[in-house]
């Protein structure tokens, strides 16, 4: 069963409303005028890190996906819980952790820790509190919006391949939490750009039943020659949302494009349509 | 680094104050009137479950210890967040899966699955709500409580073996929530018995600054002709509870010993006295 596959059988389950039929990053609790926001990540050895992985980053990186998950729906965070098999370098990733959390201004709530055999596993609950109501999600882009990224797409990509200047954009992404905060009063729909912006407009024009038509030109890369790959690649952590096209912006962020009515590719790019998501973008489950 | 300095370091860290100083499960968040409990396990194959495991039985107890938990706080489960490792039997987890959220009214919220290599890792994230103030803790254990378990210990055990009667015990235990839910209001202090008796009468006892002294005869085991093995075996899911004496106690449970002053062992069990945790049980991290 792949992913998708299996998604769609969780759906058949029991779900909690605030499940949002598990269509978005985060579920929702509210409690009396309170909302809560609740994220939960897994990261594996040889999927989303490599076995000679500084363990620091890991655990930085583990805090980081899911404190982006928060900040696309504008959500302060209020702790995490943290799911940790021992045995791989345990005190770097008490250091990286301690790093993340300490940046970020989140404690820890609890966790388990697990002795496990092989490949190594991590997994992390993040809790964070609504700032606005409603609690914007992937949904609710309108017709005629504009499509907005923020920071610059790409860098990730050229940390990992070693080059100096972008080497924390992968080993130490920051969320966008101030600009999710700001955002959440004003975006039509809003994600964060972890699998590759392509394929993340593609998904969230497709879950919204429409067409996300994209300039290439207009989207901010960190390498103008490699312009395709850094659309392609993941891992940057930015915030992908729409809004009213006269809306004023209060973050620094780029107009990329507009939503259109659906043709028969969510995704446009240029003169380019693509019907399906294949290579858009890095799809590791 | 073994899970006790790991967690030790763990308390290093920035730490909510509903972390306890991860003492406890549970961490506990307070909005307004309402305190949420929210629980946070792993499983692993070769450590939790066997590479042989029905994975619909895997799926079972992944949510049964982490509501048992809950339980043992006196909370109503609000929902579930699940972490998939893809590939072990996905049909057979999801069926399991599906048989516990209805079994346990508890729907599922959300979650992340990913494509792992190697032995599988789950991890589940269980919110409940708080029935009573304050919520119990494994703190509280006052001189002179009686203390208490609930069921029948040892029928995990002799399920894992074999004996058709006790297989729904180790294949698909029932977490004590009505049990739980009863007992919150007059518990002096509770925990679930998940690693074996006596290991957690030890932890219960050392954690409080007290000896338990229990009586081995009163302790209500599966088969008599193996009560040493029944009090250490772990997986039975019972609450383990003191109580004031003479308090009027809700549940079917048996009184087993009581706490006195500390001594230099934690655990008195009979004549024979236990000043480490040793042998007690099972302490597979």
């Amino acid at each position: 069963m792949d992913e998708p596959e299996f998604i769609a059988a969780l759906r058949s389950l029991p779900l909690h409303p605030g499940a949002r039929n598990l269509e978005d990053d985060c579920a929702l609790i509210t409690i009396g005028n309170e909302t809560l926001v609740i994220n939960h990540e897994m990261m594996a050895e040889g999927t989303h890190f490599r076995p000679d992985a500084d363990m620091a980053d890991v655990a930085w990186k583990l805090v980081a996906s899911n404190i982006s998950d928060l900040a696309a729906k504008g959500a302060e965070p209020v702790g995490v819980l943290l799911g940790h098999s021992l045995g791989r370098d345990d005190a770097r990733f008490l250091q990286g952790l301690k790093e993340a959390l300490l940046a970020f201004n989140v404690p820890l709530l609890g966790g388990d820790t697990v002795t496990a055999t092989g490949a190594s596993t991590f997994a992390m609950t993040a809790i964070g509190r609504a700032t606005h109501h409603p609690v914007p999600a992937r949904r609710g882009a309108k017709l005629g919006d504009a499509v907005y990224v923020t920071g610059t797409i790409g860098r990730a990509m050229l940390g990992f391949e070693g080059a100096a200047h972008h080497r924390a954009a992968f080993d130490r992404p920051e969320p966008r939490l101030a600009e999710g905060l700001a955002l959440a009063p004003l975006v039509s729909a809003i994600m964060d750009v972890s699998d590759g912006l392509l394929l993340d407009c593609w998904r969230m024009a497709k879950l919204n039943n429409q067409t996300f038509a994209i300039d290439p030109d207009a989207v901010p890369v960190a390498d103008n020659a490699r312009r395709d790959e850094c659309m392609r690649w993941g891992d940057d952590y930015e915030l992908l949302f729409t809004a009213a096209p006269g809306a004023a912006i209060p973050v620094a962020a780029s107009r990329i494009g507009k939503v259109v009515a659906a043709g028969f590719a969510p995704l446009v790019l240029g003169k380019n349509a693509f019907p399906t998501a294949d290579n858009l973008g890095y799809s590791h489950g």
